[in-house]
C-alpha cells in the first residue's frame, strides 16, 4: 500500500493526446508518482493499450474527484475547455494543486467569455496563474492553480517576450502539426485531408489570439494558424516591426533566455524536428532590413501542453524545474 | 436542354473517395456526359467544393431513382455494401446499365451471405458480372450490371491470373493507402494514427478474401492486408508456390498481358507511385529459388475502384475500353 | 517522317521535376507535338522509366541545339540558372521560341548579377518577357523568349497584384513542398530530414525575392520561405498593410481575376491539395482589422513552373491559353 | 579530469543514424559515460548540431584508435560494412570491448565473403558473437566482440525463433522506414521518391537474408524487403508453414518470451508506431488455416541497431540488460 505523500499525481483526461503525454512524463518522473489516470469514453482500457509506446501501465478510470483526491495531492487536468472548469473546481475543493491544460483558466473572465462562453467556475480565476514558465515563474511557484498556455501562444510569446516593450506591430504566421487538433476523428484530421496539404484556418480569429492579446498588453498583432502534415511540432514565424531605440534584438533575447533551461537561441532557423518530444523551445532571431524576424519552434504536445504543465507542476511543488523533462 | 442519348451517366454516391474519382473521370470523358451526381449527407454541396482539384462543377443531389433515370442511361453506384443493392435495383428497374463499386454483386449469394449479410437484391445476382476487365471482358461487354472488384482482389488477381492453373499455394501480403479505408473519419484514418506507422489488420479474414476464393477457384491462399501512410496506392506482394511443369512464368505473364492496355510488366519492382492517378496495373515477376514472386501495384481509387468501373462501363456501352482513362 | 510544322516542341532538361512535368503536359497537348526531350546525366534512358506515371514514351537525348532545331519550332528549357542561358541562346539563334524555367531571363541584368552571377547571354535580356501570364499577357503574345517566373513569386505576385498600388508593406510567409528544391539528392531533401519537420530557410534573402522586388516596383516587403513535408504544393500567406483609400480589396481581386481562367477566388482559405497537379492558383482575401490577408496556393511544378510555361507557350504560339492545361 | 574506469564508452561513427542513436542512448545511460564520438566527414561539428533532439553535447572527432582507447574501455562501432572491420580490429587490439553495428562480424567467413566481399579482419571472427540478445544471451555475456544483427533479421528472427525447429517454409515480407537506408542522400532516400510510394527492392536477394540463412539453420525461406514512407519503424510479416506436431504456437511464443524484457506478445496486430523510439519488439501470432502468421515490429534504429547494441553492451559489461533502455 502506497503511503500518502505530497508527490502523488493524477492525470484527469489522460486518453487525449495532451493528457497522454502528461501521463507518460509523470510515469517516468523521478520525484513524482503517477497514481491515477482518468478518461471519459476510454475508461476501463489500459493506458498502454491506447498508447503503447508511452508505456504507462495503468487502467484509465472514470473521473471521480473523491477517488482522485484519495490518491493524489496534485493533478494535471486535460479536458476540453468548458469541461475542464468543473473538474478543476472539484479537485481544488479537495485541496489538490492543479495544472489545467484547457483555456478555462488562461484568461480574465471578460476576455474568456468574449472568446469562449460563460465561465463555469469564475471564482477560481483570481487565483489562477498563466503558466508560461519563463514569464510567470515567480507567480507559479506556490500557486494552487496554473493554466498551461495554449500551444500557439507558448511559441509566439516566447518569440516575442524579449521585445514586448518595443513592438509596434507583429505578424505571427504559425504552423502546427495535427496532434494539436486533438484526438477526435474529423474531416480535418483524416489522413487523406492532411497529407500533401497545407492550409490556413480561422483567419479571422483563432481563440489562441486571446492569450496573445492578454499577454502582449495591447500590442497590435495579426495571428494566422496553419495546419501542416506533421504529427507533433509547431513553428511560429513572427515578423516584428519594433522601435528598437538602438537596442540589439539578439542581445535582448540573450538577456531573457541565457539562463532558461528550456529555451535555446539558434544560429540557424530551427526545425520542429529539433525539439520533437522535448520540452525545448528553439528561437532564432534575425533582423532583415527594418524587420525583426523571430522563428520559434516547440513540440505542441510537450512545451506546448504537457511538458510545460509538468514544468509548472515542478515549480508549484518546489521541485527542480527541469525534473522529469530531460 | 440536353437531348436524351445513350451517353449520359450518373454517379450515385459521388461524395465518397471512389465515387468522387468516378465523377472526375466521367466529367472529362470524351464520349460520355456526366449529368448527375448524388450524395447522402453532402447533398446540396457542389462537388468541386468537396473535391476542388477534380473540378466537377455539379451540385450533389439526394438520390432519386426516377430523377437519375430521367437524365442518364447508365450509372456508377458508389455506396457501401448493403446500401448499394437497393439503389442498384432501383436503377436496373428503370433500365439503366450499372457498374457497382460495392461488394454487393461481386460474389455468389451463398458466399456473399457468408462473408457479409443477407443479400438485399438476390434476384440481380444471376446477371451480374465480376468486372475484372482483363479476365471477364467478354461477359462485361453488353452486361447490364457489372460489379467492380475490390481494390485488393484487383491487384492480387492480376498478379495471379496467368498462374491460376499452376498455383499450389500463395501468400498475398497486401499494402494499401488510407483512401482505401474510405472517407469516414475514424481512429484508424486519423493522421496521427497513420503517419509513422504500418500495421496489418483483419489477419483472420478480410472480406476481400472472398473474391480471391471465388476467382481463384479453390487454390490455397493466405491474404493479409496492411495499412500504410500513403493516400492512394496499393501493392500486392504475392508469393506463389506453383507446379510450373516446365513453363516459364514470365512467358505466361507475357501471353496474358502483352495486349492489355492497362497492365504492364516491369523489369524492376514497381512502386505505387508509378501508377498514381492512372488506371494502370504494373506487375513484376521473379522466380527466386522455388518460389514465384509477383508484385503488383495499382491506384486503389483508379484501377482498384473508379477507373476500372469506367473501363467496365466503356465495354458495356461499346466504347473503346481505354476512353477517358489515358 | 513527321513533317515540319509550327507545332513541334522540345523540352530541354526533361529529367528534372519541372522539365518532366512540362514533357508530361506537352505529350498530351492537343495542338502540340512533343518531339524531343533532352537530359544531361540521364540521357539514354526513357522518360517513362524515370517518371512512369507521366507516360512520356520518349528517350532522353543529349542536348544538341541543331538536332532540337531540326525537330521543333519551340522549346521549354528547364536547366538550372547559369546553365540555361547558353542553351537558350543556342535555340534562339536557330529561330526557336523559348520558354525558360530558370531565373536567367526573369530579371534585368543589374538585378540578376546582384542576386545571381555574371549573365551568360545578356544580349537576350531586352527581348525576354517575364511570363507571369495574368500580368504580362500582352507582351507574352508573340514574344520569342519568355522567362517563366519562380514558384514563390508566382504565388506571391498573384496574391499581391490587385493591391500593388496600395501596398505600404507586406510580409510574405511562403511554404513550399520538397519538389521545389529539385531532384538533386541532398541532406535537405532526404526523407528523414523532411518528414515530421517544418523549417524556414534563407531568411536573409532567397533569390526569388529579386522577382518580387522587380515586379512590385519598390514596395516594402519581407519574404521568408519554409520547407514543408509535401511533395507538390506551395502556399504564400501574405500580410499586407495597405492604404485602401476606401476601396474594397475583394472588389479589386474580382476585377483583376474574374476573367482569368486559372485564378480562383475562394470563400475559405485554400489548401495546396485543392490545386495539386493543376495549373490553378486559388486566392483567398480577408481583411482582419487593419490588415489585408491574402492566401494563395499553387502547385509549384504546375502554375509555379511547367504549367505556367505551357500557358506562356500557348500564348506565344497563338493557341488558346488553357489548351493542354485542363 | 575523469578517472579511467570500466564504464567509459565511445561511439565510432556517430554521425550516421544508427551511431547517433547509440550516442543518444549512451549519453543518458545511468551507468556508462559517453566519452567520445567520432565521425568521418562531419568531424569537427557538434553532435547536437547534427541531431539537436538527441542532445549529445560532444564534438565529433576524427577516429583515432589510440585516442579512443585512452578514453574508453568499450565502443560501439557504426561504420558501413567493410569499413567497420579495420576499426574494430584497432579497438580490439587496444583491449576495448566492441559492439559492431555492421555486417562484418555477423556471419561466418565463407558466408560473409559470398554475400559481401573479402573479409578485412577474419582472425576476429571466431570470437565474435551474433548479438541477438534473446537468442545468444549467454554467449554475449563476457564476449569481447559482438555483432549487432541487421534490422530485418532482428525482427524476423524474433518472429521465427520459437518455431525454428518446426518450420518447413516461411515467407518474410518485411517493410522498413527510410532511416534503415542510412543518411546518405540518394535518389532512393529523396523525399519525393519516398512519399506516396511503397516498393519492394532486392527481390532476388537482400544481404540480410544471409543472417536468416545462418540463424535459421537451413529452413527454407523467402525474404523480400519493402521501403515505406516512414522515418523509423520496421514490420516483418512472416507466413510460416510448420509441422506443429500438436503444439500450440502461441504457447511456444509464451515460453520463449514471457521473461524477455523487450519482447511483447500482443493480442492485436502491432503497429510500428507502438515501438517507435523504444527497444521493444512486439510480436503477434495467429494461426489461420494451415499457416502460422507472425507479425513482428521494431524500431529499426533501436532494437534493430543501436538499442540492441546497448542491450548487448550491458550484458558484456555485467550491467542490468535493460539499463539505459527504458
Amino acid at each position: 500500500m502506497s503511503v500518502m505523500t505530497a508527490d502523488q499525481v493524477a492525470v484527469v483526461g489522460a486518453a487525449g493526446y495532451g493528457g497522454a503525454v502528461a501521463a507518460a512524463i509523470l510515469h517516468r518522473h523521478p520525484s513524482l508518482e503517477l497514481t491515477a489516470v482518468t478518461a471519459r469514453s476510454d475508461a476501463g482500457r489500459r493506458h498502454d493499450a491506447l498508447y503503447p509506446r508511452y508505456r504507462v501501465p495503468l487502467v484509465l478510470e472514470e473521473f471521480d474527484a473523491d477517488a482522485v483526491a484519495g490518491r493524489a495531492q496534485s493533478a494535471i487536468v486535460a479536458y476540453p475547455h468548458g469541461a475542464a472548469a468543473p473538474a478543476v473546481r472539484a479537485l481544488r475543493e479537495r485541496g489538490l494543486r492543479v495544472v489545467d491544460l484547457s483555456a478555462d483558466f488562461r484568461l480574465g473572465r471578460e476576455r474568456y467569455e468574449r472568446w469562449y462562453q460563460a465561465h463555469a467556475a469564475p471564482e477560481l480565476l483570481d487565483d489562477a496563474v498563466y503558466g508560461l514558465t519563463e514569464v510567470h515563474r515567480d507567480e507559479i511557484r506556490g500557486a494552487g492553480l496554473v493554466a498551461a498556455p495554449g500551444c500557439y501562444p507558448t511559441a509566439a510569446l516566447l518569440a516575442l517576450w524579449p521585445l514586448r516593450d518595443l513592438i509596434q506591430d507583429v505578424v505571427v504566421d504559425a504552423k502546427s502539426g495535427v496532434s494539436g487538433a486533438g484526438r477526435e476523428a474529423t474531416e480535418t484530421t483524416h489522413f487523406v485531408s492532411v497529407t500533401e496539404n497545407i492550409q490556413a484556418y480561422k483567419v479571422e480569429g483563432h481563440r489562441h489570439a486571446a492569450e496573445l492579446e492578454q499577454e502582449l498588453n495591447g500590442a497590435s498583432f495579426t495571428f494566422v494558424p496553419h495546419l501542416i502534415p506533421v504529427e507533433q511540432g509547431l513553428l511560429a514565424s513572427c515578423y516584428v516591426t519594433a522601435d528598437l531605440r538602438g537596442r540589439d534584438p539578439l542581445e535582448l533575447f540573450r538577456e531573457a533566455y541565457d539562463d532558461e533551461p528550456f529555451v535555446e537561441l539558434t544560429g540557424e532557423p530551427p526545425g520542429t524536428d529539433d525539439v520533437r518530444e522535448t520540452n525545448r523551445c528553439r528561437v532564432h532571431v534575425k533582423v532583415v532590413e527594418e524587420r525583426v524576424i523571430v522563428l520559434s519552434v516547440i513540440d505542441n504536445l510537450w512545451k506546448g501542453a504537457a511538458g510545460q504543465a509538468v514544468q509548472d507542476l515542478n515549480l508549484m511543488l518546489g521541485l527542480p524545474e527541469t525534473e522529469g523533462l530531460e
